[in-house]
């Protein structure tokens, strides 16, 4: 009973193409475990690996921001999006890079905070300030 | 010409509970300048003062995450919200508190990549993984 | 300069389709002003004709609601679905069917804080208790 | 098995922050059922606090709109927003202070209705009437 | 156990409105299947006839465009609305009408592209270019 | 005045790795005209690669769906999420692909009506029909 086919181990090796991909997230990622998005994705092979790639190349890859607050800007948009699966996926991964239960909460906070006042903000119609724009 | 009254200075002074939230948030922020939103929500001067006191108290006040990260936070979700305002407001507040051009070009990036992923999730309907779940 | 075409009511008097439903909505409101949303579905007479009808019949109609209450309702669902227009247009029809000041400013707070807890409650995956079930 | 933690009356009772703002809930609504997501956020104090302090000064505190009308209009904003558990809490709150079943029934078809609508006048870029302007 | 109440067959029978939608769903689709969504509807005999006309004069009427790609669109919007119920029977929907494998598989892909370059355009707040207007 | 500065010519001139990505884009459509959304992701040279090849391989490359019906997909996700940018920039191009304003009719009425579906599906927490599930 599912909604979706998850890939399982033995379909995986069935197909090379997702094979390679599952062999990459497995190194790039130093863990055996590779959950369900990925096993949902791999029906369509190319879009598996496009996917990973980019989610790759942005989460997995050294850049500007740390590997937690990349994790809870993740959280944070998954929850406006209404995205039960990605909220949970990546709660666990921040939590794994560092996130405190103190953090946690304030991130709670302020993603329900910043819901209200957009609403207010859509609803009041207000004008973007001169201030604000580029010059 | 405009869709919603915005409270001019004179305005704010002839209201008493509208002229205290002013000087509240004129006091906090360190500056003169109060943008439109809060030039709106004065017409419901119960409205402006809640208000407020939310963002006061998790925006303007020490706590478990950096003043940047919190800015970071609050434009990932006003843009997964569709607030164009919001996401004005506060990449102008996170520019004054520290963030670069690479976090910013960073943060516009993984909102698209969660974008994109929340929808591929909600198309396929993917199970949460039992390894997710709090025991 | 405009990014849709709006009936002018020379056009609207070309088309006798659209003239009958441009009719129907001046005789159902008592009012010669037409805004801008049926102008712009004019161009699809059959869609025109459609969304005319399932508004007429909600909105002006009467049911176990009252006007003014299903107003704010529709404002509700426009501020949440971020849509300028509508929360403009049906913001007009609730004044003009009576929503005072205070009421209106109670419906933004409301909406607000729906939305802050909308948000936290996809954020924390919370079960329906039992006892909110049908049996 | 579950995807938050739910605070029970044990756990509530060893935590004064959290047991206060519970009493204060019983003792607002007069009932000693407490729903889940109090349960939830529970795990943030301070969180929990605000959130409740908000919800009982707007829902639970006499104003411009009567008990019934708010309840519906966070019915309808949670529709939009997407949130199941909202929907559910807020329809058992809602019957309670008297919304009958034709009144739900509209409710749900002004919901649709001004979904619908949303996305035409998004779609068409419907640009604002200057009558539905603030002089 | 339900969220809400779903009408069997049984109830179908008592109630002449109600079973009148009913058999014009089966003679239609030519099938005695009848899902959940119009089993939830039917407690509200008016919203269930103005919900089953709306669809079968768009999804069951010969028009411009053809039965897959109507069912497929109808997939992308449902996605984007976090609908899984809809996602899932629209799915069947376009299927049974010739959607293949690989074209499910690009569906897929687009929306999440669409969902990504959505939120980038949110955030960069890109103006219209002049090329793009109607004249 | 803007609200995000959109890279001149002469500015993509000047910077070998967007002026790469622009000549891509260019020599892909076969038109020197480069609209907005290329010139305001140009500040982060790499986000724009990104979305360019995405965009690219998805768009303008040959797959199991016609042209037409891949912009009239995205139309659909654009209307859903609220980016009037992205309604306008892949209306214009639906319209070069070959889309008949009878067939953006239809597009438009059956977002309108999926729309509807959805939020009646979220109102009524209608659970999934076994039929729908994958074996």
């Amino acid at each position: 009973m599912g909604t979706t086919h998850l890939f399982t181990d033995a379909d995986v090796e069935a197909n090379p193409e997702v094979k390679a991909v599952f062999e990459d997230i497995r190194a790039t990622r130093g863990s055996d475990f590779v959950n369900n998005i990925w096993r949902a994705l791999a029906a369509d092979p190319k879009g598996l690996k496009r996917t990973w790639e980019n989610v790759k190349s942005l989460m997995a890859t050294p850049g500007a921001l740390d590997p937690k607050t990349r994790e809870m800007i993740y959280i944070a948009v998954s929850i406006a999006n209404g995205c039960s699966y990605c909220v949970h996926s990546h709660t666990a991964a921040a939590k794994a890079k560092g996130m405190s239960e103190d953090e946690h909460g304030e991130l709670m906070q302020i993603v329900a905070l910043a819901a209200s006042t957009n609403h207010l903000v859509t609803a009041l119609q207000v004008p973007i300030d001169p201030e604000f724009d580029v010059k």
